[in-house]
């Protein structure tokens, strides 16, 4: 009933049937995942789960992998662009050391789920054991757990990890059956013979790869921590009835994860962006999901999420404040 | 020197390079609209025109011609997509009677720029007169010379006009040299049987014309009192060095109208939105125009303008707000 009630609400605004176009899809979808032809959205959330990869090390990105602790803390200092818009948009963000390869001083404000000093490398095993695995669905349901207690329905999540685009482009080609190539892009700034080399150690690693095919196997195999505990997280927040919004590359093979755990999420989740980072669009693509801004960031941390947000309020917005053809006594289509 | 001085600051950021994406260009354009590298945006201000169109009652529109002065009153009231989202982000909002044809009652919040109770249909002759014409650039720039005065440095502007897709058609098809089949789309919703004869229609009227194809004369011609006073408007905002913001095909035409006769215009002028009328995608293709947002919206007033200014806030607040490589102590690219 609610869905009927949400679209005559929907439709009887004074506007043409449909020109408020993709805000009118999010306002009924929001409307179907609060459970109420009258939603709001409560203490929106933005959590950044960090680690490391032990790709990084084969020589697969443009930075350093000290830069993904040295980002944790420029985002518990305030100074990166993810702090910036959540704080722009009233967004609380909150970092989770998912697995960084740095043992970080007591009383940060940091959640602290680490699960190994960054994950093996992926390019001849496993990089994290099937204990390790789990526990990372654990840790990233957990987080959201507490923060739906605290009355948050609408929450996003953002990541960080020098070397996570190949972990994402790797599951990604197994996840979906794609060509590897197709999946692989220039993360933080390749440049052309960067992007052959770490198309080549990718290459070896799926070569290398002799395991049973389940997802969790390949999540385990292929996996960032990061990846993993936001897929977990994503499956928690939508088993929670919240408002799941799915970032950039890296958050949306997470969300691809958890969809192929439990495809249930779908109804859930709003994809907030579409990546310039190759892959994003294919992604998108396979999973018939329509972003809400193009914008070619590719840079992770959730941004996506924090500027689209603005977009799902106007779209509750429009619902609750705008008056309808009989209240405003405008005339309807002849 | 600006221009470096911005463009060295976006790059040393802390995010790859380029990361942002369509927010860098944003804020190294607005950077140098307001002549600063440290840009801020003060008092933003929407100014919705409303016009009546004579071409209205040849039938072109799926609406009649009374929701103009019923969308106004509505407008006034607080009650249209427009007032939500301009409520939404703080931005504020005024009423132009350009020329609707009601007469209004007297201590209504509303701009007095009447050019006429409407426009004359342009089937076989001018939709106004050369000086009515020039009137209108005069009061739109009037409206933005007072609002400028007040400390406003950024502007967009809306429009409501039953009919008002066929007049901007016919000058899109005209000042682009373009044809009209390719500038004509549904409006508010014509079905197929509707949008047929809105083709004919204005085929007619473009074979009745007989002029001297100045844009001066093509703007009267075809023209809207509304779009005309948008185009005078944002002439007079980019001369004041004020960003102005580019709503959907109406707003577009008006650009238009003022490109042509200004070309200048261009370097203060952000797109915040690609309609799904037929005819705004090649517009933008025709001024080269990138739009911020692509929410498949049909709906004018300015939402366009009003849901994209958070983004401009964004461009704005990284530049202002986010740590750089070196403040962070965080490593750059090797």
């Amino acid at each position: 009933m609610i869905d009927k009630e949400l679209k005559h609400k929907i439709d009887h605004k004074t506007k043409p049937l449909g020109a408020l176009g993709i805000l009118e899809d999010l306002a009924f979808q929001i409307g179907m995942v609060l459970g109420t032809a009258s939603p709001e959205l409560h203490l929106p959330q933005l959590v950044v789960f960090a680690a490391d990869h032990g790709i990084a090390l084969e020589g697969v990105s443009a930075y350093p992998q000290e830069v993904t602790r040295q980002m944790v803390l420029n985002f518990l200092a305030g100074g990166a662009a993810i702090n910036v818009f959540c704080r722009q948009h009233g967004i609380a963000l909150r970092i989770v050391d998912a697995g960084v390869n740095f043992d970080f001083e007591e009383g940060l404000d940091l959640i602290d789920s680490k699960t190994g000093m960054g994950t093996n490398s992926f390019l001849n095993g496993p990089a994290m054991s099937a204990k390790q695995a789990e526990l990372c669905m654990k840790y990233g349901s957990d987080v959201v757990n507490k923060i739906a207690d605290g009355g948050c329905n609408v929450i996003g999540f953002g990541e960080m990890g020098i070397g996570n685009t190949s972990s994402a482009a790797v599951l990604m080609s197994v996840l979906c059956d794609l060509p590897l190539v197709d999946c692989i892009g220039r993360g933080t700034g390749l440049d052309d013979e960067q992007l052959l080399k770490k198309q080549r150690i990718l290459e070896t690693a799926l070569d290398n790869y002799h395991g049973n095919n389940d997802v969790s196997d390949l999540m385990a195999h292929f996996g960032g921590f990061e990846i993993l505990q936001i897929a977990g997280a994503m499956l928690t927040a939508a088993q929670r009835g919240m408002v799941v919004m799915v970032d950039g590359f890296i958050a949306s093979v997470a969300y691809l994860c958890a969809f192929k755990i439990d495809p249930a999420v779908k109804a859930n989740a709003v994809f907030t962006h579409q990546s310039d980072e190759k892959g994003h669009a294919l992604l998108l693509a396979y999973l018939s999901a329509t972003p809400l801004l193009h914008l070619s960031l590719r840079l992770g941390e959730g941004t996506g999420c924090a500027l689209a947000y603005p977009l799902l309020q106007s779209a509750v917005a429009f619902l609750k404040d705008m008056a309808s053809f009989e209240s405003a006594a405008v005339s309807q289509k002849s």
